[in-house]
């Protein structure tokens, strides 16, 4: 039990903040105890009352990263209820995180090294990945149920609309010239829209004999 | 200059080897000179007869596992001209890799979380994907001459493709359960296809009133 139970939920916020500093500025492998007691302004054994371990830290900083995302997204949405504007909100929401807020793309491509040596580090984003397919997989079946998008199966959507945000913002992570903002949303959007248009619209859309809906 | 004019490309080559064992196994903060002198099975001091320093080391290990990756498409290719079917080889060798060779995927993984904090593996990476993108833009352009895809600029088709490969495969790597090979093979081919697909099998191609061309 911590010793401070007024201010815990205050210092563990702190102790958050601190980790995603630390994470951007300096990278995953500099997170220790010690560096990190410094940067929140604390003395170094007094981090183990608020978290019970690196883990335990880490998890925080990914869950708030998180969070801030979908802020942005919901911000962007507003009341929309439209699966097309939503999925265009989801689409800016993602690349202009890489864009605006830095230190979270930073944090999280630090994760997909990381967890490659770490099963409770891959679990964790194999959830955060789960739970991000199925919120995109709802507005896409609310799409194919109004008739504006094909029917394909709404996580495998959800895969592949991650995967066009994730692959295009990491391009522009090292080369922001070849790729600008603008036109790194305008591809996404054109790929993830190509990709739901319905069947009725295209001539041929089953070419080489394969199905089009794996999952 | 080296000391050993004879030995020295056969030497190098141990080194890349002992350095993409390492990399894979134990991840890129574990390479310093000394483990790497132990992997290799050489005297510490003598890494530096072969190459300057450990970003050369990194640069060559890169570069092992890019031709590798352009070897597994040219075999896959063999001697197909048809633009959709280089295009199916490249996704299968790129998804493919992260599969069959993990020890290549890990490293392109941890290059991009490393490039965050130094400039110079940021330009090796950006030298890549130019590369790369441009190799797939070579045969996006055959196809748009053709009439086989629609009138897209090449370097921007490039851009998607890698992005779906790249992002695909991140998802893939923590966790294969939700998305098998398989899986992620089609969905990166329909997302693809659809995204070259003709203007003329469509009927709402530019909805939303946006371009569709903007790179």
């Amino acid at each position: 039990m911590t010793p401070y139970p007024v201010v815990a939920p205050k210092r563990r916020e702190e102790i958050v903040d601190a980790t995603v500093r630390l994470l951007a500025r300096d990278g995953l492998p500099s997170l220790t105890m010690k560096a990190l007691a410094k940067e929140a302004g604390l003395p170094q054994g007094s981090l183990h009352y608020f978290f019970s371990n690196k883990g335990a830290i880490i998890e925080a900083a990914v869950d708030r990263v998180m969070r801030a995302l979908h802020q942005r997204v919901a911000l962007k949405t507003g009341d929309a209820q439209d699966p097309r504007r939503r999925l265009r909100a989801i689409i800016e929401a993602c690349i202009g995180t890489a864009e605006e807020q830095g230190e979270f793309w930073t944090i999280l491509v630090q994760f997909w090294s990381a967890m490659l040596y770490d099963a409770k580090l891959r679990s964790t984003n194999a959830a955060l990945y789960v739970s991000l397919r199925r919120l995109i997989g709802r507005i896409v079946r609310a799409g194919i149920q109004s008739g504006e998008f094909r029917s394909v199966t709404p996580e495998g959507a959800g895969a592949v609309i991650l995967a066009l945000v994730d692959g295009l913002s990491l391009q522009r992570s090292f080369d922001p010239k070849a790729l600008s903002f603008h036109d790194a949303v305008r591809l996404c959007e054109i790929a993830v829209f190509r990709f739901l248009a319905p069947e009725r619209t295209r001539r041929s859309s089953s070419r080489g004999g394969r199905g089009d809906n794996p999952r």
